[in-house]
């Protein structure tokens, strides 16, 4: 095996690294073979798949911390599984390393996948790695669910209540604090990056899966990942002021800074699950979130008015759609 | 939704060019979702899972035509989804962008895909696109075995038979060619060239699985390959004339080129099989691949004698191991 990336060879990162992260499963070969078997151990459960990647200078800077770097590709896949009403299975990882990767960040990312693992219940797979001139991760997730569920984005029925879990633009803030275009005090400012460094996905989906009509994580901001589910089939009628903000938000909010609530609308990165059900089913929603800690709000309801509209004024016409492919 | 790559936007590319891929099927929710669900019909198979990438200028080069990346995508996966004895069902494509890529390679490269799909049965389930200076293209395929089964690279008895599908070095010999490191006539450049650009997976393994003590594709060459089944654990004594050479690449080793036998045990990306199985089993083996129009010679056996030995002399000591990685 020839040596590359500062005399790391594939064998030594594969061994060193990520094999503990195989968690002895059986079907991983322990990364001996080519490939790897994919099985459930119950015939009532089928699995959900999905695939997203994460390139250095777009969804993060190469002197993050790799322990960031970490959470966000799990981040982006979990909350997907978790939109799908599936818990978490098992994923791969395909890494495209470049010369500055070595034993010190390999060590630091494989670390924290490994908590990441054992707080969800998941392990890894399989994956491959190829050099490359900038970091990019591409994971895929698989996830488990009964096999007569199906999770939609976009079926459900007029005056459907439309939910949201978590605050908005928490990690957007974080990024405009990074940038220099808000400024606030230490503790605001810590607190912020590290929703933008560390977001977490919203466990809820697969417990309140048979309750819902439509599920779809948020992304790419409220507007835009509400706009994707309703597809021009459908209004949202949205009350301003249920729409949840965390006290340290509102403070940014009444500051100084010339930062509105518009511009949290479209904020990526929040991996909050947007939730539309039957208004019959708003009580067991309400119980399930409150019963595992998870903040839930119900913003709105589904109307026949194409388009999404705000029971108060507000300055949306300029905003731009948070696009991850730009 | 912006535009990018030359006005073209993501749903442009995923509407017109690679929904078509998913054949309708169930489950991939005409990718309209973020993810997707992987079901088997039949509770008696399972999954089998592997990915593999290939970069720009290290897999092929941005002057390759399009259909020519598209097999190559298909056959590094379709390889070892053989090789765990199973059968395609599904696969996920992450494509790595840049500028230069406009409709007309979208075209060729997805009416090739289809191509391939309908000839081995499979369809697409998913993926995600992303910007980037180079091409890269990342794929996980889903193959579908009886569930009992279980193929191990790595699990054999001593005396057992080696075999190997189809051809050595074509590949490696269209590349020299194209390197000009080769020269030849006109004939026998295209046979070449079409080796390596339209390299071909071996389909014999789920046909043979219930014979074999284990499988392995070539794609880092036969020497290479081999070694990595044998895990220092046992040896193998190869017949070297049974290493199996169309008339062609027997012109070449004949001519005044300097390019000998040596030279292409460690030629990569061959994607025949490799199996090692019984000696018991040897008449339905034969039987298997002549019904099935596959080549297979058997090259030697497992010894105990650790290492890869050849009964005639053959200089390897200079043999560099094709490596991926590198």
């Amino acid at each position: 095996m020839k040596s590359i990336n500062n005399n790391l060879s594939e064998k030594l990162i594969i061994n060193k690294y990520f094999k503990k992260l195989n968690l002895k499963k059986k079907g991983t070969f322990n990364f001996e073979n080519d490939g790897a078997y994919l099985t459930l151990n119950n015939n009532n459960y089928k699995l959900s798949v999905t695939t997203d990647s994460i390139s250095e200078n777009i969804d993060f800077f190469s002197k993050d911390d790799p322990e960031s770097i970490a959470q966000k590709i799990t981040t982006v896949n979990l909350s997907d599984i978790f939109a799908m009403g599936s818990r978490p299975h098992s994923y791969l990882l395909n890494l495209f390393l470049p010369n500055y990767i070595n034993e010190n960040w390999l060590n630091l990312f494989s670390n924290k996948l490994k908590k990441i693992q054992l707080k969800y219940g998941f392990y890894l797979i399989g994956g491959d790695l190829s050099k490359s001139n900038k970091l990019i991760i591409t994971s895929t997730f698989f996830g488990y669910l009964n096999k007569n569920l199906e999770i939609f984005q976009n079926r459900f029925n007029l005056n459907d209540d439309i939910w949201i879990t978590g605050n908005i633009g928490e990690s957007k803030i974080g990024l405009e604090i990074l940038k220099k275009n808000i400024l606030t005090n230490l503790n605001n400012k810590k607190y912020f990056i590290k929703k933008y460094l560390y977001p977490q996905p919203c466990k809820l989906g697969p417990l309140v899966s048979n309750h819902v009509n439509s599920m779809k994580d948020i992304s790419d901001g409220l507007i835009g990942d509400l706009s994707d589910m309703l597809r021009g089939k459908y209004g949202a009628l949205i009350n301003v002021n249920k729409i949840p903000l965390s006290a340290n938000t509102k403070k940014i909010l009444n500051s100084r800074n010339n930062f509105r609530i518009e511009n949290l609308l479209n904020a990526g990165d929040d991996y909050g699950l947007i939730i539309i059900s039957s208004p019959k089913n708003r009580n067991k929603i309400l119980r399930i979130s409150y019963k595992n800690n998870v903040k839930i709000s119900c913003i709105g309801k589904i109307i026949r008015d194409k388009g999404i509209h705000f029971d108060s004024h507000l300055d949306i016409k300029n905003i731009k759609k948070f696009d991850h492919f730009c």
